[in-house]
């Protein structure tokens, strides 16, 4: 057989294993296994019913457009749809600012593929979205990190980075944000912080890529949902790249999101789909036109947020019982996350083959982490098992965290021979 | 507003807009234009009934990988119907040798991120698929075309590039070749050229991109099955990278394709794709899953190929009568084009604007020559419009070429004052 080696290029050799996609693959081949890994949402809350009645009258109307090639940017009424749930959110777009994306994580790569050169600094949150992070990195960009507030990224530690990054004549290009119920930390970020980010790209003209995924899954207990205004609300600029997704409130399996940036951008954006895949799946976009339209998604947002909020309450509830006060965590105001905080010796990554001998699969809190060791976090998704398995999970998690504190005693014991 | 140009990327900043896309553009802004410009399956042969059936059975099934995120690699059932297809074709292959993409596009996509450094060289044929062409230059590959005989590339020619490369310092690392009914030529490569071909790789070790999404719709009167062996067939090495599509058979619409590949350069391809989109649809895989098994595919192909024979002869019907031998092509074996010589002083360029103001378009053929000034050419698709929109397309072909002559003759003749 061929060496392969020498066949690869500089971004083949480097490319990575996501640590999320990796679980992914322990879940597949372990049918017991309790999974806190993946960001999946629930299945039972797709609208199952409703996309059925919709498939089956698209495909029995027979427009070609269901099933033939499509434009680049995307279905024209999907486009439109898109457009009335930006102006919900106060983003003003339209057809020249927007693509509709085989997922975020395609949004991701286009935005990478056409800004970054090898070298290239994007500046991101501590920690941060591993699907970012890998698609930043594969076009040879480097990821550097700015430490989190309780209100999101510290203005001064944003400062002083890109400072001495300029300072040491690198070309810094954006900083990359996901300021709604933050994948992993669940954090959202103040509204004063984003405008206060926004300022400061401008004044170091600097782009923002705006990851949203989670923002209609606000907790109404604890979050309203202008806390939620997006960054891309208040720019004037063009400054803001704003990506949102119908993953986590329809279904992913459709693979629908869409990005949002100044026209010019987004022109050079399309070329780079246009290669990349050409088009989306019609069938895909139609659905969801069809599923907004009817107000299915309408119908599913409130639904979605008590669902969620709920199986948060699972956790939270699970965690106390089992661990009092061994793990501390913030109280997620929405999204799919609970990222928690082991107490030393005890790190991420030595628990997690226990907790798989235990049964239960997370992600370890290091992969988010584009420098330093951080290694004492661990990510916690209650977006996807039933509250029976989330408390079974968090049975096998404590009888993992004591087989780890065991293991870290008897370590420490002198030898016995 | 902001200057975006020092934000691009090399890439972002060499990209450009695909000449078939663009004729997509044309066509989407006027309604009366017949369209010989992209390769456009018939809507009318897509099996929409049997789809309808499949989703609705799917849907109401409510199995969570329909709807879920799924493996990045494809949806292992699918995976397992695409090696009986394989099988099918003569090629040995295996999970580990696959994976499912967003259409044959995002597969040349990956080919690209996973080999190519800016600078490599890629050798294609004259003329080639701008798919390809545009795939493999947005990660600065540089093409390099060599000439085609009847029965394909010029093996003399084909030494002597490489050679002459190889001794200028460049490094070569893939031939890309479509085989069976090229796109833009229509071309069927000989059986005794492809074994040639990979002897010829092997010796010289590089790999081979063979890009086969034409193979089943061969034209039963002039061509026999046996006749679109793939070279992946022969391959024993892992030297060929196979890709193959259901968007000719079933619906371009699913996005739904695969690739082949040794399983080591597969490894890589799916990194590449998690960082690119995560996974596929589940609704489409499982769509075209169920099409594969419920026999609708094996039902489609036979009467495919017999309507894009027929559209076939109507084009070469009307072309005869329009045009008598002022027009020269190759008889057309399989697959969806006509590729069409002019004569002089004629050219593809300069004849579109008179071809769309004559409500007609094509593409120019010069799009698909990667080096040389080549523009005699053009490319007729007579996949998509009916029998009588093709009748109605050659007759002002024919309208717009006796213009171009009447320009032709009106410059030429002495200025008038």
């Amino acid at each position: 057989m061929i060496n392969y080696e020498p066949f690869f290029s500089r971004a083949g050799q480097s490319m990575r294993e996501s640590a999320i996609r990796k679980m992914g693959t322990v879940l597949a081949d372990a049918r017991d296994m309790v999974s806190f890994a993946p960001g999946y949402p629930t299945e039972s809350t797709f609208p199952w019913d409703e996309f059925r009645a919709i498939a089956d009258d698209l495909l029995r109307g027979r427009q070609g457009t269901v099933l033939q090639y499509g434009p680049t940017r995307g279905y024209r009424p999907l486009l439109e749809s898109i457009t009335s749930i930006m102006t919900s959110r106060g983003i003003a777009t339209s057809d020249e600012h927007l693509t509709v994306t085989n997922g975020s994580q395609q949004g991701l790569d286009l935005v990478a593929r056409v800004l970054f050169d090898p070298g290239d600094v994007v500046l991101v949150e501590l920690p941060s979205y591993t699907g970012a992070i890998t698609a930043f990195r594969n076009v040879g960009a480097e990821l550097v990190g700015v430490a989190q507030d309780a209100d999101g990224l510290n203005l001064d530690a944003l400062e002083s980075t890109l400072k001495g990054l300029r300072a040491a004549g690198r070309t810094v290009k954006c900083l990359y944000v996901v300021p709604n119920f933050q994948n992993p930390t669940g954090l959202l970020v103040g509204l004063e912080k984003r405008t206060q980010l926004l300022e400061w790209a401008g004044r170091h003209d600097l782009l923002i890529v705006e990851d949203d995924p989670y923002r209609d899954l606000f907790f109404e207990d604890v979050t309203r949902e202008s806390e939620t205004r997006a960054i891309a609300a208040d720019d004037r600029e063009g400054r803001v790249i704003y990506l949102s997704s119908f993953s986590k409130t329809l279904a992913p399996g459709l693979r629908m999101a869409w990005m949002h940036a100044a026209p010019a951008l987004m022109a050079k954006v399309e070329m780079a789909k246009q290669a990349s895949d050409l088009c989306n799946s019609g069938l895909s976009q139609q659905m969801v036109d069809q599923a907004i339209r009817r107000g299915v998604l309408a119908a599913q947002l409130p639904r979605l947020r008590a669902h969620y909020a709920s199986q948060r309450n699972v956790m939270v509830e699970a965690l106390h019982a089992a661990f009092g006060s061994a793990l501390v965590w913030n109280q997620p105001r929405g999204g799919f996350f609970l990222w928690a905080s082991l107490a030393a010796p005890l790190d991420g990554d030595t628990l997690l083959p226990l907790a798989q001998a235990r049964g239960v699969i997370f992600v370890a809190g290091s992969a988010f982490f584009v420098s330093g060791n951080e290694r004492r976090f661990i990510r916690l998704s209650f977006s996807s098992p039933t509250p029976e398995r989330i408390r079974e999970g968090v049975a096998r998690l404590a009888l993992a965290v004591t087989d780890a504190v065991a293991a870290v005693a008897a370590s420490a014991a002198p030898a016995s021979r």
